[in-house]
């Protein structure tokens, strides 16, 4: 089925997650997700950060560069639900616009459900599937005050977008209550010396804050989407964050301890604190498919 | 029970506060919780905004304007826990400074456990247990990116503090995703044009934003807690407000939706999206303890 996806191009992968929405429990399903992740897949970026502060340019930007460099990209752009509108999607959020006809770029919306700005179990199934099909896959969301399952616990490497003269985000993160990202793009650099000062700012709070990974010092990278400017050296600075990763087996331990928790996560989701409690062993055996265990998890809490 | 808690004054509270922390379910806590719920109570004051914003040194003086006024205070301080501490509680947020001698004010801090921000089941407790002792309950948070029992489902009046030079905050109000506040405090007005250009922006915003309740156009009022510039002002807008929502049965229907959310809220956390399904009626009948409701639902899906 895996290889089915491969062959089908742009209008499969838009089936199989159409499907995926409608029958996340059916048994081909569950076996495509499986064998997803098993599968060798890509790199995964999240980019996060308030709304209105560029990330949607940036992720034009980038997946440009990246196309310039024959990568294939897939994008999963989480929009927020309202809850003043009852679950309706941002009116007037800028719209991601890539070439329809380029088949070595994919983009997909889905609406964060549960959470505020989290990730639903249903994000992480289309992410696995589209990790398996692309070189880079890409997660934009709003990044501040979200659950465990958030883009840090989907992504390698965080990239944190904020603009100059905002400083709300950066309280956020000197408080430790959102995670330090890998890499901080103050985006708008063409606002010249707020921005400058912006990034000093950012420099400043990150130096204040712990390191985000024992090793790894958090970079700090002023940019202009519309100029372009600034564009090569984040893609060279989210290469490096990979490098750093590929090293001593860190990815390997980073993706399995997000895989641990997309476990936790998702049985609370469904059986609350009562279900983590009566769950006799949540843990993850290494390789083990994540869906698989779920599954289990479920199909035991649920028999009793 | 709540006699008792009246005449036995802070620590009397205190130690109940403690004993509803470790034995949230024993029947006297419920039965004290109910008698509090049923009891002519105290108006609701919510305090949110980023952190480093100045909402301690707002409180502080705000305190002292209702003191002033002979009127009594619990506070309710919620921290946020920090994840990549494990839990920890912010280190140098500025503390509530309050005579200890005044009996009319209490305040009393509690850790944002399960959601980012959001208040806990246990949270509800000890504010209604305040509720029925005092004449203002204040409920203080960072306030953006929260679960559905936030600030906004237990407070009468979301005041939402924003300070010059920082745009975040705004950009999530303006995009949905954080309610519209009923007031809006711009702190540190001796910031000069800064602040008054913050307050325009923040008016600005609103503007384009629906109003937060029909009928009610929130305030945008800038102030110096440093020097007590702006506070009876503040004072004035949430007595304001108070008295739109005495109007026309508002309050009532409000808190009556908020208890409902409590149920709803409270099932979800304890039995996850498949207690929902399975719970055959969350209704809250009029008047009806919403935690004799929670007590009720979770006994028959614990039973089955």
């Amino acid at each position: 089925m895996l290889k089915a996806l491969r062959d089908g191009g742009k209008a499969a992968l838009a089936a199989a997650l159409a499907r995926l929405e409608r029958e996340p429990d059916a048994p081909d399903m569950r076996q495509l997700l499986d064998a997803a992740y098993a599968a060798p897949c890509a790199y995964v970026v999240g980019i996060t950060g308030p709304p209105g502060v560029g990330k949607s340019t940036l992720l034009s930007a980038l997946i440009e560069a990246w196309r310039a460099r024959a990568r294939r990209v897939a994008v999963i752009a989480v929009d927020p639900s309202s809850r003043r509108t009852g679950g309706a999607l941002l009116g007037d959020r800028a719209r991601l616009v890539t070439d329809p006809a380029d088949v070595g770029v994919f983009v997909r919306s889905m609406a964060a459900r549960d959470r505020l700005g989290g990730l639903a179990e249903l994000t992480l199934g289309a992410m696995v599937i589209m990790r398996a099909l692309y070189d880079v896959v890409v997660i934009e969301t709003v990044g501040v005050g979200q659950s465990e399952t958030d883009v840090a616990g989907v992504a390698d490497t965080v990239v944190f977008c904020v603009q100059p003269g905002s400083g709300d985000s950066l309280q956020f993160m000197k408080a430790g209550i959102v995670e330090i990202p890998h890499i901080v793009a103050v985006t708008k650099a063409d606002l010249g010396t707020l921005a400058e000062r912006a990034r000093a700012d950012v420099a400043g709070a990150l130096g204040l804050a712990e390191a985000g990974g024992a090793g790894w010092a958090p970079r700090v990278l002023a940019l202009s989407s519309q100029r372009r400017s600034g564009i090569d050296e984040l893609v060279a600075a989210i290469a490096a964050h990979a490098a750093y990763l590929a090293d001593a087996g860190r990815l390997d331990r980073a993706r399995r301890g997000q895989a641990q928790l997309w476990v936790e996560e998702a049985i609370r989701d469904r059986f609350g604190r009562d279900g983590l409690r009566r769950a006799a062993d949540l843990s993850l055996a290494p390789g083990a498919s994540p869906f698989a265990r779920i599954a289990e998890v479920a199909a035991a809490l649920s028999s009793r």
